[in-house]
């Protein structure tokens, strides 16, 4: 693309409402509710917005394109409304309500791709009603990659907060299963992902990476484990061969102190709670859940559907509104860094 | 024993030296150093004199009998001698320093044991050291449990940080073989010691314990692991059923935010960096290991010998401050609670 005037203004953010049934709607609302205290950019929801006015009582405005949301945004949620069938009854999660949740995840990442919106925000689906009506992928992040045409390999999902960034190098899968799960092929496409998102994303020319070991005290020298030696260190010796600011293996417990990330742009973990126990212990209502890799930029709240609270009006908006910032903070980095070498 | 007046003073605290060519001889010298700001109880070492001469410039005295160390404490660090036979070098362990080390730990637990010193705090040993020396134990804390005749099983770990207690349900062995180590009954043996530990060593009559499950999302009904349905819920419900206050399996990752830490007293961890991230991601400079069920009160500060930066004045006594004030609390609960039905 030409290189666009920094101060332009950006397009509008999509934010999908996710499961009507869930907080979804009451964190959207909640979040535009703040959009001036928070200095939020315009965004637009892409939902029903009958299932928002059935737990929040704010003003919903309802729109027929993006390019009306910019003028919308101060007076009213505006909603891009995709059909709900039947009545919409909070923590009672349906067919309908995850019908509703696909078509909206469809269109948003359609607009992003797009460029009538400068990023795509998620809400949280619930899994099984997606998988009831026909879903197939693991979750969203793999549905949006594959939309985009990036291989699932490549999509990356980064767990962000105020004071941290971690990539696990593994995600779902039972923590017995995690060993034999690590390759030096894995940390590398992952680190590779990484640092071209971090340069895209964030405008960090050359990232600083750092990677854990997988065993207490990174396996004191084999003496507790061998994958550090056979596996990690390599896979971090040949990227640092290429360029990489990268380091460790680093022991898990010693990296996640102030003064230590300080030192880094991002820590690569091996396994799902290696990431995710420093995060959250950390920031536990401002986690957000950012997809490097992909042509559009992508963030979610890292929480779930929370149906067990959903429309007591009791839910926190404050990860959704940490995904709203991160979102546009991507999306102007893009436009400033356009020309950044980031590949 | 017969119940003292809690307002009487306690017997010193008995600090060993650790490896002399660690940080050991420096940090307990600056926690003497701060002995007023801190309102730290009289402490003696058991060590080498001339190894903490050697990296930290305060006075020492020389001592006879723990009975001299309160005395002393004002003006001066109190030593109870240990020989140390040649030269000792900050950051060059060598076989004279491990034996030191070592009688100085054997002498620690015979005083603590005997009443002549209300607790043991250890310094760090090098246990490459100590192994060439012919000590066969994994560490201290299985030394001393033999000494006070206790089963290692029954001499349970615990870090502790000021807003945090975690106990590691398996300890130092590779990541891959802690589900296989995992088993009902180790789980309830370390849970009932430590609500015994924490009745005793904290005054904390019915403590809450939570535990945390291995997998993410605690197994997430089994899609992601079986160990929480198969052993970790059983071991909880039984522990519930004869009356214990324990709550679990919780996805890890989302049990030490800090409104969840207020919920309970201490976290049963099912492997070493579950325990020890979040401590120390929350509290680096200030972890102690408190060995629960033993007939003594024993601490240590929660990290190594640091042979790279001995005797380069650049250690933080944090730990080692820490690891003396919550002896010296757990001294003095055992005698305020010495009637409290703890058993």
């Amino acid at each position: 693309m030409a290189s666009p005037n920094p101060s332009d203004p950006l397009a509008p953010l999509a934010v999908t409402l996710g499961d009507p049934a869930g907080i979804g709607p009451e964190i959207i609302g909640k979040a535009w509710a703040v959009r001036e205290a928070q200095g939020l950019t315009p965004f637009f929801v892409i939902g029903s917005s009958r299932a928002i006015s059935a737990v929040w009582n704010g003003p919903v405005i309802s729109i027929g394109a993006p390019d009306e949301a910019a003028a919308a945004f101060a007076t009213g949620l505006p909603c891009l409304e995709i059909e709900l069938a039947g009545e919409v009854t909070p923590g009672q999660p349906d067919a309908d309500g995850a019908h509703c949740a696909l078509h909206a995840l469809e269109m948003g990442i359609g607009l992003a791709k797009s460029g009538a919106a400068a990023a795509l925000v998620t809400a949280p689906v619930g899994k099984s009603q997606l998988y009831a009506v026909g879903f197939t992928h693991p979750g969203q992040t793999e549905f949006i990659a594959e939309r985009c045409g990036i291989s699932r390999e490549n999509a990356v999902m980064m767990l962000a907060g105020p004071s941290l960034r971690v990539i696990p190098v593994t995600i779902h899968m039972p923590l017995r299963d995690v060993p034999d799960a690590l390759s030096i092929e894995l940390i590398r496409t992952r680190a590779l992902v990484t640092v071209k998102g971090l340069c895209r994303n964030f405008g960090i020319a050359k990232p600083r990476l750092v990677v854990a070991g997988l065993n207490p005290h990174a396996g004191e020298s084999g003496n507790l484990g061998r994958e550090e030696i056979e596996i990690i260190a390599p896979a971090i010796e040949s990227l640092r061969a290429e360029g990489m600011d990268i380091s460790g293996p680093y022991a898990p417990d010693g990296m996640f102190h102030e003064p230590m990330r300080d030192t880094y742009d991002a820590a690569l973990c091996m396994y799902h709670d290696q990431a995710l126990i420093p995060l959250k212990t950390l920031h536990f209502d401002e986690g957000v859940n950012m997809t490097l890799g992909l042509p559009i930029v992508r963030t979610s709240p890292d929480h779930g559907t929370a149906f067990g609270i959903a429309g007591r009006n009791i839910a926190s908006p404050g990860a959704m509104i940490a995904a709203i910032r991160m979102a546009e903070k991507a999306a102007r980095s893009r436009v400033r860094n356009a020309e950044l070498a980031c590949d």
